[in-house]
């Protein structure tokens, strides 16, 4: 796949984001268009013709381009099945794990999955991020060096520990989904707010770190006590929540057996601006510093990754 | 009022239970009859008419008689908001801190809420199950001696410590309200399953009990990931999600700071048989004994408890 044009795919769930790139010097993607359909769950099942549909316009102009995918795409409810690959990993056996295939005269690579296994024999799996993590190790050369940890926040978010350029192993917090039905359907949210407040989601956050035990379904429930004691206002209820939340997941992380916070020097978060930022908040609680990295640019960064190691065998 | 029949009403968010109830010998109230109407929230603030209406085949009968009111109907979503009484409590502080008012002829009497402040300054409040604490400490003599660990599961589980017949304090745990927002609305669950499932609740509880840290919105994510390593069924995944939030109620009681588990002899678990049962498991596998009583036979002798209390002024 030497094509001067690739199209890079991102599709989850809810939406399939296709990228028309331009591979420059053999070592960048530059994005070049962008194109929206519908996610895997939302097709039909018809994930051919919704691709072809979408990136028609690509073809009339440039022909028969390679094409990557990357996310739900490749999970039990897509187009392909890929495997999960055990940890530890090295990029290039996420760049060659995956499905090579054909579909309308197109060369298609669909990414595999990653998994990890617990010492108590318990799983972990991604799908889809690992690509940030393959963008971020491309980024700096001093990435594929020492021991990282980076923090991937989302529906799911994911912690993961990178020890000299390999994946070792991650950790997924259900953070993001249980903050949207929470926030939705529990009785503790009265009038869901769109408005942040950054006391009142420091004072979840802080309430939670103060914590002896883990206690998630108690502490919880203070976002309704406070409101009963007049202490927090309906209005910023769902700032405290998130606070709680992101509490939850980053006091879990920090006390992890699998790692040591402490003997990292610094987190590395890949997700949306906002969202970066409330973790950055809370392991400042903690006296954790941190970097964001924009997920969007990271993802590509990860393709890139990808398409070099592909093209230099 | 020392009619020899009272009205007594259970009036949560969801539904009004009234019971019509002889008081036999001062010292027991025996069920007659049973009427069932809107609740709290759903009888759109028409508090009066919608009580009237419910008992006025027992008025034609018996006439004016005393009415006593616990539920969601003396919160702020209510009829009368009566006041959060602060631990430590005696029953006779709940039987005499509501409010006393008329309605239609009728004398009723309106039970207060609970609060309990901890050493952080944090709060928890309750309101209804204090009247199943209290028909506990009726039931038998020694009840009111020594120190004893009440749980009392529902939408929240109540964890009550009561040492001398006197409530010292309570934590909540929002186990029954997580459980239907997740297995209704997440990802995690395909399919919701009614069918019970005893070896993969154990499984689920096993899990969470096992971990070194508290880390439910990793622990939770178990049930996703069980399902794709096909370790567990869609069918089972229900039954095993509940016994990870149970599992982690329980975790959270045993390792509280607040009270000692391993101090106490037997945990007193007052609900549904159903679900105390499930509890009953898990304190199983972490040894503690337990002893299950009869939620709807317990608030009824907690309506003799105050009722005997009032009379005897």
């Amino acid at each position: 796949m030497t094509s001067q044009y690739v199209i890079t795919v991102d599709w989850g769930t809810s939406f399939l984001r296709a990228y028309l790139c331009e591979v420059s010097d053999q070592t960048q993607l530059k994005l070049i268009d962008t194109q929206i359909a519908r996610g895997v769950c939302k097709c039909d099942g018809e994930f051919e013709k919704e691709l072809m549909t979408c990136i028609a316009v690509w073809e009339a102009q440039y022909g028969k381009l390679p094409v990557y995918l990357a996310g739900q795409i490749s999970s039990s409810l897509g187009w392909h099945n890929t495997q999960y690959l055990p940890c530890p990993l090295k990029p290039k056996d996420i760049a060659f794990g995956g499905i090579n295939f054909t579909a309308n005269g197109h060369d298609l690579y669909i990414l595999p999955g990653t998994s990890c296994q617990y010492p108590d024999q318990s799983f972990d799996v991604m799908r889809g991020e690992e690509l940030q993590i393959l963008g971020w190790l491309q980024l700096d050369p001093t990435h594929a060096q020492g021991r990282h940890m980076l923090c991937l926040p989302g529906t799911h978010t994911k912690w993961v520990l990178v020890e000299d350029g390999i994946i070792k192993l991650f950790k997924t917090a259900m953070t993001g989904e249980l903050f949207d039905i929470i926030s939705n359907n529990s009785i503790i949210i009265e009038e869901p707010s769109q408005d942040f407040n950054q006391d009142a989601f420091n004072d979840g956050a802080n309430y939670v770190l103060a914590g002896d035990i883990g206690d998630f379904s108690h502490d919880l429930f203070s976002v309704r006590t406070k409101q009963v004691m007049e202490h927090l206002s309906k209005q910023k209820a769902t700032s405290y929540l998130s606070g709680v939340l992101i509490g939850t997941d980053v006091r879990a992380a920090q006390r992890s057996s699998h790692w040591k916070l402490d003997h990292v020097e610094s987190i590395h978060i890949i997700g949306s601006i906002k969202l970066s930022e409330c973790f950055a908040t809370v392991l400042n609680l903690i006296d954790c510093p941190s970097k964001i990295y924009d997920a969007k640019q990271t993802s590509i960064q990860g393709f890139t990754s990808i398409i070099m190691q592909r093209n230099n065998t």
